[in-house]
């Protein structure tokens, strides 16, 4: 592919080998393997529902419960395997899904074909088992008001001319996860977009190295360690890069484009997304936490302590890694099936996950660092480079054994910082939309009028008690 | 019905009109009319696997996911309806699921017949639809010794003699809910039985009225407001009885006996109930909290607030409620089928959901006051007599109005108090176990090695780790 | 004293011995008798700087951070006595102090002699130790209005006559904590009163059987059991009562009046009130909080298990509170002295430990009843009067009993009830104002401004961040 | 001074330039800066109770209530200025005064003189105004065993020669805070031992570049950003390092000898530096919230969000904040006078606070990421380079435009990074021990048997209820 991405100003000629993205390459080629071994296969891949082979989940329509729970066992999974995210195809599946449904209204409505584009797309797409990126984020600009009213019209991605083979667009796309490891990036709306705002109104799919488009990986914690010898970057076998994309005027071909203006679609593609984005996340964040609990748990052994001594701490980290993963499955499994054939999550427990997501693993982490020590706390352990210093290494090995080698209790070290205040920490608290966006869909969602029918029938009163709205 | 049924050194002639017990009548009452209506039908009804009729979910064995999203979902709908409790059905039906399970074990290992003769039992009781109540809690004595080791022998029920036409039990089994709405009871041993308290592994049903039974049952918060006119009682139409069981040297005729000594078994059975019961409870404890959003958002409106200014508290409660309901959902998808047919719960998932029924309702609780404000904190509004009186009534109820009529208010007040710190309130936290044998399930069922290894993996690390075990 | 206090229709002739009310008069008697015990005296008594004579220090000026811990202190060591709440005396004591500085306040604005009345009426009540209790809250009516527009204008106490001798008023004051043990009643306003309001704007002191006062006493929960015989209310010696006090044209002279219009030191004054009431009610909340260690502990031992099982729990119990009373002491000692010599407590930590007030103590019942276990969670046992019937009272012993005797077992689980779920809980949450005002005030008083200063210094920022006002 | 400092394998020559030394330098200097100013000098600065002279408060005994509130204030004061820690003067404080108590309690028991060096050296170092470090914690190997039963003897710092000069030790001192800041380390004795660990049992002085001793760093996360240029380290005048000691048979001389094998007063001589520590440190994490309330606070604005959006969170953050602070307060003024002069905080709401420590700020960072955004979150943005990249940094800056320039908002995201996930996070959760060592502390200061009478006195029970010790 075409070289377009940047970090610390350098054009990463090969991303499979370059320091800073192939943690991220290893983490995603994870799941190829991990697809062939038996125990993960049925998790990892199902039938095409297009051409009856067996696929890579990741790029198959979600149709019925079982295909929730299976999305949510393989978030948890994946973690488990790379200790991190694996963004890159995780959203990209989410978008495929969530405009399946979309571009099915949209055609019902009007006399495009965005469907049959899409199943086109997703039938070629499943037979060379791309890895797909998705991208959401737009940079938004003052958050006060809509894109059409900005100061700059680019802070949302919009189109700056029709032809008739294809739209030209501008603006960017920020905090994408696992586009280093992508072949093609699919790109949802905005939501929420009026009438004035419908030039913002697109969704299409690219390839991750097309014409004008620049890619710039944002920083990590800790990531400088990843281009550094040693184990100071714990993990080889996963890691995270969030980009920012520059589109500057890229051309994309018709056959690309799932949306195209349908403004007042907007709210429902983005609505699809996150109802199955937020329901599934809850596995991610268990598998994160398993991790934690193993790493916690080997910590207080490698320091001489049974985890019996933590008990009280590791079941509660259990009950928070049970409840993301358990609420996932629930809003999957009481889900509808969407007249396209999508099973869309249940929106009030995909959202009450996402506050458990936002709030849950930052106590997960606490008390793994809580059963650490010191030690892990902030990773407070000399560099690997220092532990091997010919003058001093010796003695800072010395005085790190406990229950087990100074190197290993400093590589363990390393791996709780890494998972807690490293460069293993997702950004789960915003990824697919903030928890106080959560909370507005919840309130939303939740039929007080009916709960106040419950409280009166049960306490026998007649009395209508309204309040009257505020003038303003 | 033989009236064996005592309060306040009173026996009780007839349940469904005395005071002190009409009010669970009419609750479990409510199951019946509900029953026949289109929109609850499919919740409360079943097809039973025994005759192919139609039959009350409550008598029904639990074969599927679907039966137990159907279970969650009736438990919420009757705390919706009635306020409270009403598990006078629901223990009785979940003894009946776990027993399925259990006496299916035993016969498959001895040549006992439990399972047939618990069959021809539930054909006979599905036909009569009666209602069951399930009796678990023995008195125990002193928490640090199994049954054999008391200084009494019936501190837990037990067997005192075996006749070729059945046995007879003496003992208690105490904190039982709506016995007095019940005609039958189902007993279940206590778990983790060994060899020498064999005669207490016990497990058979008998009528309410059997002889030599005597029924005394406990006090509620404020429960002889119950035998008062007035709203200070504020629902009609639901309530709970909890009963203290007194086995004088009680036959049971040998077909109504389904375990016998099995002690083996009884760790199992117990577990059986436990993992039905903890999912399902959640769906109890959200139809608990909807109706506190209900009763607090109609005393912000009787109090001339809009609900939006407590927005963020009861989006808090929503996720409370969803929380445990979503938990019991996913609980009961994530079982497994059991030889006999019967759909266990996931152990794991049901015990953590146990962990959240013991914390969340509690800030539901706190919530409700919060909003609700000093009159209904602990219903700090005088007596529904005071607010009659001719001589100052009228002035009591001049100064209770605010954006409703003073009577209207006051009776809004004593619902929350009802609900949060009086009659109404259920033992959730205990019911079905304690939470901190909840925590030693979750401990138990948690794979920390699993974990261990999944950090080893990721970190790179061989060194194996293992602390020693401490002598004793 | 004239009997003016009515409940459940009953005009109560003598507080002292009627069932209803002698608990509170004993538990505020129990002030009398402690403060002549050596290890007591400290705390409840002081010098006044009136008389330089040993008073009660519920009838004293608070001059310093020493006077405002032994207050802390004071709350803590009567709420270990009494088992609840001696708010007869405590309210009192702090709207002495509050009025001390607005008196002050008011006097140096105009040429009035509120300053000069109130001291001379406290320096005759300290000589005679009169009992005082203290009364805020008004009816209200519709929240979103200000008294002045209220439909009815008596939902607020308020003048509606002046005369050369005095004042007459009218409305009521409502939820008002031992009344029934007190000799006098001071009233405060309302805050907040703007011009429109003057009327509203009074405080003053009344015997508490001044004509055409009515008392009408609110339920409680489960407070019928105070007419009982027997343990089933478990505490003789503490107990609270909640009075609506009703004024229908109550004359008050002149030398008993401290405000009188002056409705732009309505504010002052209950902030007054308001910072040394939410300091020091966290001294109030710790006391509530030892006796649910002890009685948690002592059913802990009761059930067999020795309470280091529980030490998590407990321990947690105690962070809860060590936390209220600190948050006192610091609030109480990081005042100012005003101007009239008051101490006057730190506001912004007075009002934080409001919103700890209003949860943890929330959180340790909780825990107390986790501990207990299901006997106590909601009293789940038989009556006093069951246990001991001639018929089966022996039975209900017998299966009571564990490591003592079922009795003694039976009365712990009743405390715990009261403690958490029953009449000993008193209205903490809201009393001396709701967590929400007191969140407006932390708002308030957060200088966010400075916050940003010192974070743009950090991050050495010098460009100016503005949000425009939207326009209404 | 002697370079004695490596970090990745790198001899520092002069900490002050150095740039992975130079901000805690720089964060250290702001003290003696701060001093001098009006507003600051009296938290600052004391009056010496050895000489009468002005010395900084960091080299004083605390004698009074009022010292340990400056002592508070001061730790709240310097997080404020520095954004992070300056440990190498507050430990270095705690040490002084924690074995001024213990030098006089042992020479009052023994012939020895600690006291009297003490002091000498104390009225010199005041006289230079040293920067002083303190360091406690031993490497310690496994925790389940004793130094002297460790397989290593050195992994605690032992004696390994005394001579009639002085002593020479041996062994690791390891997260040191500040050292590379500090003139001379106080070193502590670890806690609890027995007559066997008698050579462990020492307490000495030292200068920071005395022979035989090497100090090398341990890393920070993001500490490689330090050597960037740019804003990526976005904090110039602050920061953190954290040293291993590394103790080659160093000598002592005797006049700097403050503990020599009186192991019976290690436990004393730790009790004491802990009451103090985790008393003040309240404050340290109060500054920490403040800094997080700013920054928070103005990212939103930022984004184009008044912070009033942000209220219920921000009132949260004010909560945490003003509970550590508070707490420290309390413990300070309820503490006790040691006769040797120094004021000894209250052991048990110290040991409180230390709890609050570990949780709290983690709920505050988590709000502050909450209401940063995801572009915070994990400092989601481009470096400092790419922004400034001639072929696309204009794009970067423009599409972090918002309602302020790119480049600010992009120095705000990593100044909340920062603070919450990258360098400045400070090690407070383990810092003077771990929240699990408070616990312990709480739990045994607990007069649990004194509540227990409480309880039985309330509900008059006269029953004695004991729990039989098991056997072991």
């Amino acid at each position: 592919m075409r070289p377009n991405i940047y970090k610390f100003g350098e054009l990463i000629t090969d991303v499979t080998t370059h320091p800073m993205t192939k943690r991220t390459i290893e983490g995603h080629a994870q799941i190829f393997d991990a697809a062939k071994k038996p125990e993960y296969k049925d998790i990892l891949t199902t039938v095409s529902n297009l051409t009856g082979e067996t696929i890579s989940r990741y790029l198959s329509i979600v149709q019925s419960p079982e295909d929730m729970i299976a999305n949510v066992r393989m978030k948890r999974l994946m973690f488990n395997l790379t200790g991190t995210c694996t963004g890159g195809r995780c959203v990209g599946f989410n978008t495929i899904n969530a405009m399946w449904a979309t571009t099915f209204d949209i055609d019902r409505e009007s006399s495009t074909s965005y469907h049959e584009r899409l199943k086109a797309w997703l039938v070629q797409s499943q037979k060379q088992d791309i890895t797909l990126a998705g991208a959401l984020t737009d940079p938004k600009g003052d958050r006060s008001k809509p894109p059409s009213q900005q100061c700059d019209p680019d802070l949302s991605l919009h189109i700056v001319e029709k032809t008739k083979e294809g739209i030209v667009v501008r603006g960017a796309k920020i905090m994408i996860c696992g586009v280093v490891a992508s072949n093609e990036i699919f790109v949802m709306p905005g939501s929420g977009y009026k009438q004035e705002d419908k030039d913002y109104a697109i969704s299409f799919v690219i390839p991750r190295d097309i014409e004008h488009l620049t890619v710039v990986e944002a920083r990590r914690p800790s990531d400088t360690r990843e281009q550094e010898d040693g184990f100071d970057a714990p993990v080889d076998i996963g890691g995270i890069t969030q980009s920012y994309l520059l589109f500057e005027d890229v051309f994309i071909p018709n056959d690309r484009v799932f949306m195209c203006g349908e403004y007042a679609h907007s709210l429902k593609a983005v609505a699809n997304f996150v109802a199955m984005y937020r329901a599934a996340i809850g596995g991610c964040v268990a598998g994160q936490g398993d991790v934690m609990i193993g790493a916690a748990a080997l910590m207080a052994r490698a320091n001489g302590l049974s985890e019996k001594v933590f008990r009280e701490k590791l079941t509660q980290m259990t009950v928070n890694n049970e409840t993301t993963f358990g609420m996932g499955v629930a809003a999957g499994v009481l889900g509808t099936r969407h007249p396209s054939g999508v099973w869309i999550p249940n929106t009030l427990l995909a959202n009450v996950n996402k506050v458990h997501v936002a709030t849950l693993p930052y106590e997960t982490k606490r008390l793994a660092q809580d059963i650490a020590g010191g030690i892990a706390e902030t990773g407070c352990v000399p560099s690997c480079r220092d532990i091997n210093d010919p003058r001093y290494g010796n003695l800072l090995k010395k005085y790190l054994t406990a229950n087990c080698s100074g190197e290993t209790r400093a590589k363990i070290a390393r791996l709780i910082e890494w998972l807690t205040i490293g460069s293993g920490v997702p950004g789960c608290m915003h990824g697919g939309g903030s928890p106080d966006g959560a909370k507005l869909v919840i309130n939303a969602t939740t039929d007080i009028a009916h709960d106040i029918e419950l409280a009166k029938r049960l306490a026998n009163i007649k009395e209508d008690i309204q309040v009257e709205q505020k003038k303003k």
